[in-house]
């Protein structure tokens, strides 16, 4: 009854290395009321650009990997050696919001103005336009997959519908997973409201690659997602390095970015076959009266 | 002092596979005073009906398992393929509310109701009345307990009072234990209410067969619970078929549904020996004036 | 600097096999105000009683062990059966509150009747006065202390200001550590309370050991805390026989109730060496004006 | 683009073992509004300075390790052996407040009063000026590094900002990083609050060790934090051994104090290239308007 994803001939499962590029844009947001910042945080998040994101594109360059790179803009223009940076190194720019701003907290036509000044940016950095976009913090709305659709944004990566590409209203939609988000099992800000501890780098890869087996067993799509103040963190490279070894060491695997994997979906039969509503009628009917 | 409990002859132990198939009930009961939801963990959810259920179905079909599934009715009436699927599979389907609601928060008047739902459901998709409930989160009222015995259903299987079924009241107990239950480990919405990450497969699946061997060992009866939108997820179905191939390796080990648990426990000396009052002396007798 | 404890000869390290006998009366107490109770958690609890105890009382007869019982009052006179089964099998009495009633929410008058009435109780029952006290949840106040001492109550067992025996004001402490409570790691009541899954045996067991190794290496007791609610359940037993093979297994090893360790540190020079204040200097001394 | 630290000939990473010697300090400042302390906790906190710290003075002797102590004047004031103790033994002493004080919650004035009676308090136990501080829970203000640089303080230990040291304004910051904080991972104060159970041991131990491996490789500088009450425990000392051992064991590894670090770092071209800013651009540059 449930039919396969078709890939490509001698192709058994995809693989996208995903970097949400922010620094210190998300904690930006969140305190935006608040003018008192923590500095043990920042100092964490300043980190990601000052030191993680070379260590990642190091491992990125010796393992032969184009990443698919989600950018705030306004990391994007604080760092104005960033997006270049990207670009020239092989890698696609997505679109993450200007300040990482949650959508769900935002009216549709703040989120129309973030898009639109998006795309400018990274086209005045990059002489580019951007297919894709990652919301911060993974969650999206019905409308603002509209705007993106408006936009001409042909690719949204920020939900888990499948584990494969599929088709969510008029955008594709390149799946995540938490359990292959690194902010998840490592960020530890110490301000007193963290509910877990770090967890080790070795554990966390023995489980990632456990995911990546058993999705690309099952022909789906493993999509990770680092950050540069995270895993770009020296002692946490390890995670990134075994994620890129694996993927190297994978026959019929097919290293992608999430630009190039959401073009195939669109282009092949998976995007009729794969095609989900945004307004599901789950939603609504059969619902007690 | 303590009585084993009576098999019969050459089982030492029972285990039940058994699924809770809910999809997005759960969240739209608790969002229901909220219209605003969260589309990250609704495709997690949807993603259960799309695609789990049938990584779940094809590994019971590999190990020939039958297993009991717990369906709210709307996931039922919102895809009319659903119970008829299952039971054509060789399942047993039991109750489990109209749209996941949490008994402790109903009345008597709207559980009956909702019981009454379900029953009437059941029957006109599958043509057989079910024998068998569970709570959605496994809470349960002494007067809930009544409403199943009027509404003539002869198990329950929502609570964890001993290692194998037990009689309370008038209903025959198939206790469940947490450490068992998927959603304590895997469950992550992301939505920042998030209490602890996900556990890896292999952790959860080593635990897990430890309890079984465990349980076994003591005589018991191992009911497991995964749900299609988190043991069915591509990359955790290695917990279900760890489980499985356990089962199926374990000398003396009854696999049967749930109904055919506690079918045998009613019409056995155990329902004497092991019967519990609703409301036990403990929770007034004793207490300090 | 630092002086060892000093033990009886040929003995290196103390180890102790203390219960925590309560049930439902932590509940009771927890949600006075409250009439509605989860039967859930109930359930879990009553299994404590129901089938729990027995475990550990298997376990303790073949280890040839005898163990430190503290027992609430409300579950002693709901089974009458409980502190008469417990002593013919050779197991020490302790106080543990009426309804497991947390020190520090009582005024010193409920808590001397408290302690009386357990006094009272446990020599109606058993003919025999207890010489100890273990307080609900492991908090004590300095006039807690005071009762405890004019009731002729000679040791408490609720704190871990160090590894061994030490007095604290005119009682004996018998410590405990927080890393050798059963509850820490395996408590999980479903509620939507919880903050932590729980744990798998194996890897308690694992760290339990270790921390016993390392407390008898340096010439400490070891005392550790399970409930029959929880280590009793059958899949965690495993947790007790380990550190009862690991207690029989240790030369040097003195496997002792809390009484026989308390008496015997109040007789020896160590009730001297290890004296410390119940409201000591450093609360307010140096502190800045 | 990335440029390495530049270390001493035949040195290729630096390693730092230094301890927090806060006792009861932080529940002091804490519950300063709140009069009730809770006993449990007290008693845990206790036992640092009655045993955690000679097990910890004692394995620093075995490995010739000098530590460097961040000892609040709380602490060195109610125990008039400490400072002397702890120098004689050859360890340095850094301020880390009067009462274990949070930065961000006091006035500039209060912090350089606090930065004054520690100055004063240790230049009268020891006879020298300390030359670091490290903020209490690690949280600092740009204004707190003015007051440190007026009072004399070469360094700060309390941000994350690289994974060696680094210039932040006037001060040299010798960066701690979480993951090698024991509190993280033991710390259980057993009140109702905590928000996850004390790791293992081994646990803890092995993935420290795989942080140290990788910094090292990395050619940065790990500093590792204990505490007398966490790590001094006696069942955890095994990690402040393993830690140890793995210096000694690892050539080309520099151990010193954090004060010999910072000094080298000023008087080093590093001092130069590792620049930052306390209040960089990136924090009103470039937000949305």
């Amino acid at each position: 009854m449930k039919q396969p994803y078709v890939w490509p001939e001698s192709v058994r499962a995809a693989f996208c290395f995903t970097i949400d590029v922010d620094a210190e844009s998300p904690q930006l947001w969140r305190k935006r009321k608040q003018p008192s910042l923590s500095m043990n945080e920042l100092e964490q998040r300043f980190y990601g650009l000052r030191e993680g994101i070379w260590h990642l594109l190091d491992l990125l360059a010796r393992y032969e990997v184009s990443a698919t790179c989600f950018v705030p803009i306004h990391e994007a223009v604080t760092r104005p050696w960033l997006l270049e940076t990207l670009v020239e190194a092989g890698h696609e720019i997505g679109l993450h919001g200007v300040l990482h701003e949650i959508v769900s907290e935002l009216t549709r036509d703040q989120f129309a103005e973030i898009v639109e000044k998006g795309l400018e940016t990274v086209v005045r950095y990059t002489g580019k336009k951007p297919s894709g976009f990652r919301s911060p913090a993974w969650e999206m709305t019905p409308w603002a997959f509209d705007v993106l659709h408006e936009a001409g944004i042909a690719y949204d990566s920020s939900l888990s519908g499948n584990d494969h590409p599929y088709s969510l209203g008029d955008t594709t939609e390149i799946p995540i997973q938490w359990p292959l988000d690194d902010a998840v099992f490592f960020r530890y800000a110490g301000t007193g409201a963290d509910r877990w501890p770090p967890c080790s780098t070795s554990d966390a890869a023995a489980s990632w690659l456990d995911i990546c087996e058993s999705m690309e067993r099952f022909g789906g799509s493993v999509v990770t997602t680092v950050h540069p103040w995270i895993t770009g963190r020296s002692y946490r490279t390890g995670l990134a390095e075994a994620l890129l070894k694996h993927a190297r060491n994978t026959s019929g695997l097919w290293i992608c970015t999430a630009g190039e994997l959401a073009a195939y979906h669109a282009s092949s039969q998976n995007h009729e076959v794969f095609m989900e509503e945004l307004n599901p009628p789950f939603l609504s009917q059969g619902r007690p009266t």
